[in-house]
């Protein structure tokens, strides 16, 4: 089958680890395309970031919406995921999603550690319209910007292990949720060190997508999710960005 | 004082409709300018509308940042609040939360009465992220699409007045919340004949921009809606489209 | 129009000063009366006194039901403030409400900081009811009677500063709600020490019920707050105490 | 061990019925007092009637604190249970949480059905401040106003049985909580009609009350329920209506 | 009336303390017997021992179904309640809720103070099921096993008291809830101590059964608790273990 | 990879159409091995026989806690799931929870369509310790019971498709989960007659099994999950059953 993994963000440095990520964990048959967006911030820290993302994010599925077997959203706030599964009758996982579903199923609570303190309200948004409060014992802000995890790894392992063990020992977090699509690379690591399961979303998608596809689930279109393509040419994205 | 009233969408004529059911709010001396974005899509009836509407907005609300004292969101969906809060020191009120706060100081439960079905869930979670469930008795849709609202009002107002009544008679409405900004202009046509306060989020945020105004409240910056202002030339709005 | 402002207790230096404090924020035009009852306790920081004082203040406002365009309910449990909806068609606010939904459109989440600590499940039981639980970070109580706060403004003040501090630092609240209508005159010290918005319930209520009053809304009778004329005559308020 | 049922509305014939129904459910040995207060509504099912009621009774209270085992505050809306609770160190029970704290023991949800629907607000009020909704399948209203009830208890009986059947059925209620003092006679007899447990909370009260007697259990005087006894003198009740 | 009280672990000893602690509260008239399973774990500290012990006692149960006026399963995570309240139409009351209850017409939030760590994740979910979470202010655990308990009370206390004392202090709870069968022996030394209510449920249960039986109320059969007689041969419980 | 597939009850025919069901959807490369129990009921439709299942189920995975790669628990009610995991390092997948979590990547909310109404409540319980509740719009029960369906498919074809309608038009259900693991073998035709997402939790839970094993994560021994192989001999097992 053929995923396409949008990040959001600009930074194609980011782009290419996060499709490395990804097929690090794919089914033999899997073939993984990693892009980004053509315009948009170069990562996404605010609410306003997060919504530019999103629309320029969507600009890009819908340019190539026929093209996949899935789609994968690949930044831990989902941005715009309920939209962009209106523009294709594949399965769009979001990454934050896939982290947290998969965690339920090895863990009675899970964390999330993350990036700088700005995102957590956004963070507490997205969790509470999936549903997944009941589950989540905390959402843990660090030290760390986006962009700075992917120039010092050695660096964002030790940040991360130190708040990924408050999460576990004060907040009775059984499982750690990567915040961030940068800090899949670490989750081995992680996890070797911490003794729980940590969970990257790029790696939890990319075989929940899988899991769609083999059992043959696509994404309903009886409710929040229908779109009726008549409504595509009046979507309105900014022209000749792309 | 100087309010700047942004409609997300790209309809000129609902703008100026909108400005006017400001106006005829508006305190002696507060000056209202209503304006649309110049891209986006021309109704917001769907996820990825809601989505590039934001985006087209938020660029609007940049491009004039420092130049009111309190800006109004007139989008039902409040699509892009948080992020526009952190746009500007000014207030920023969406004419959804402004109804539902009002609405709540005179009635015990209120319905929020809208468009076609398909911006249900994107209110669903509106009214959730804002912690207005509670609250809320209902959200229902009807057969009218936000544009056609304005080409005929007589037609208009016999829906709304018919799913109004359902809603306080079967859902325990006391007050109705108008579910769309269209809606706007016939607020006291539908109180007078359903007998319980109905409204127009429009009129709302008007008279909340003036209260927190008069009694010298901004928004927050020690959370939420913080952004530093030096991540503003790296937000990544498309160029060359205002 | 006519605003009449009811202090619950019964000390009336507290009656002026919240007089005084309803007046600074006033429009233009708007005549503003303060009154507490005849009978009933000096404040109001256990369960008891505030049903006692909440059917004091009722039989207060039963006298006055027709002459004014709107009442306020100026203790911060907002005590009573059901029953006073169905006394009068004129709009009735209290003020905590009023504090709390204003503090909702500058911030994500507030902090009420209130005296002594035995008013807190009071407050928290209002909060609930409200249904501003999903807001409303923490409830602090502090050293302060209701009745030391006007004796010694400036030790209120540091009092409040410290609280509020710890509710902004440990609680993640944005804004503070004063939670006592005797801590009106410090709102603007307060706000300025501490750097976020701080509301007096007062001063908040005072613009709403303006705001109300432009708009043309009234408390809805279809429910919670309907009570037929005929009932007046038999509610059982106690005889010649007024 | 000695009970003081107090009913809170002043009407002396159901004052005697509730002491009957107390009776006939007490253990041997205990003594029930039932009295109302000698001002205050005939009967309670607004808001208003609710809160001078609730007056009176804690007046009433506050002059036998030390004389009784144990406190019945008979009235299906619990008004004013936690400030009684403050005025005495015996236990002080509330029909309605008694009821449904033993309906909670033989049913996994119970549906409550009372007089006219203007108590419908204040008992979902009740309900939510008791922590008690999520056992509480619903609150039925029918056309029963208090006082009629004792002037044809057969026609009650039949009304409560029609609405009884509509919560079983329709709502997924397993046992029946009668939502007013004055509907105790009949708790039998719909019982038997309905195949579902029944439960008056005067009953259920009294034999609460016993329970924390021979258990050797008195109200915490750790958080909401303390009082400084000092206090008493300022209350501020209204004076000579007793 | 009689009550089948079932130790739902094997350890005879608890069985026989158990049982004084239930005499100590019964009302004259009221016989008890104690007994607990043929099979199944010494103690109940673990989700897997929670199973089986419940599994042997819902046949110990079925053993007596016929037999008793009431029963309760005397193990403080409510294990098997609902199951075996289909077994038979006499009431069935659970130690824990039966304490939960009881707190809630003393205290406005009770704590759970419990036995090792390992049995948090149990009572936090019988709690939620319970529908008591808004009630409880925490569950903490301690270093005490279930087995520990009795050979040394005094040890016991003392570890009791401290963590009573933190839930008091730190948490807000107002009374304690013991939250294992065997601490019951306890109960009125932490009460002294403390100075809060302090619930065993083997007592609570008793005084609730007895309540019940006189005032004439049996489990309801209209939903959850409803089994056909006919499947009782089907069941499968294991053979010639009892 | 090796999965042990557990059917809790003792019904050979319907383990042997799970195991078909399960290798059905699994990848090539994995072994699906399906057993029941020796003991226990041949359905699970009420609690009791839940309890009972569940115990002889914990039996039979302590009996291969170290022979496989992953278990699944094939009952829709997910019985003694989280005891399960305490029994073994390997990852536990419960049906119920597997079908859910893949239903909120394709579907806002989604209905559980079951067997007969007895299954209820407990459906209801296991979905909200689940924490599944915002998520789940209703759950519908049938006139079916567990072993009718395999005696006529078409039948329960018939009978699923018609309540399953009901979920979608009334309940706002957007995907239906099979709420019986012997309603697998209609997965594909229900969906096709529906037109929304039809998810049979065994194939789900095999392929989470497998995106568990391929992404290397296991079951956390943390928390909740935890148990020390010291407790292994004295769990209390019924003897010689197996």
């Amino acid at each position: 089958m053929r995923i396409l993994v949008v990040n959001p963000n600009t930074t194609e440095s980011m782009t290419t680890a996060i499709g490395e990520a990804c097929r690090a964990v794919a089914a033999p048959g899997t073939e993984i395309t990693a892009i980004n967006p053509a315009w948009g911030p170069p990562s996404i820290e605010t609410y306003v970031e997060d919504y530019v993302a999103a629309a320029a994010m969507l600009q890009t599925i819908a340019g190539h919406r026929d093209s996949y077997d899935a789609f994968v959203v690949a930044c831990a706030g989902d941005p715009g995921l309920y939209a962009a599964r209106q523009l294709t009758d594949a399965p769009v996982i979001g990454i934050a999603e896939a982290a947290m579903h998969m965690a339920c199923l090895v863990a009675h609570r899970f964390s999330i550690v993350t990036v700088i303190d700005s995102v957590r309200p956004m963070l507490e948004d997205m969790v509470s319209v999936a549903g997944m409060s009941p589950r989540c014992a905390s959402i843990r802000a660090t030290s760390l910007s986006v962009l700075e995890i992917e120039q010092d790894y050695d660096h964002a392992e030790r940040v991360l292990i130190e708040e990924s063990r408050r999460a576990v020992e004060q907040d009775g977090a059984e499982a750690i949720v990567l915040g961030c699509a940068g800090m899949g690379p670490l989750d081995k690591r992680l996890q070797k060190e911490l003794g729980v399961p940590v969970l990257d979303g790029c790696g939890c998608a990319v075989t929940l997508a899988e899991s769609l596809h083999r059992y043959g689930i696509t994404t309903s279109k009886a409710g929040a999710f229908a779109m009726d393509a008549a409504r595509l040419p009046r979507l309105g994205f900014p022209v000749s960005q792309q």
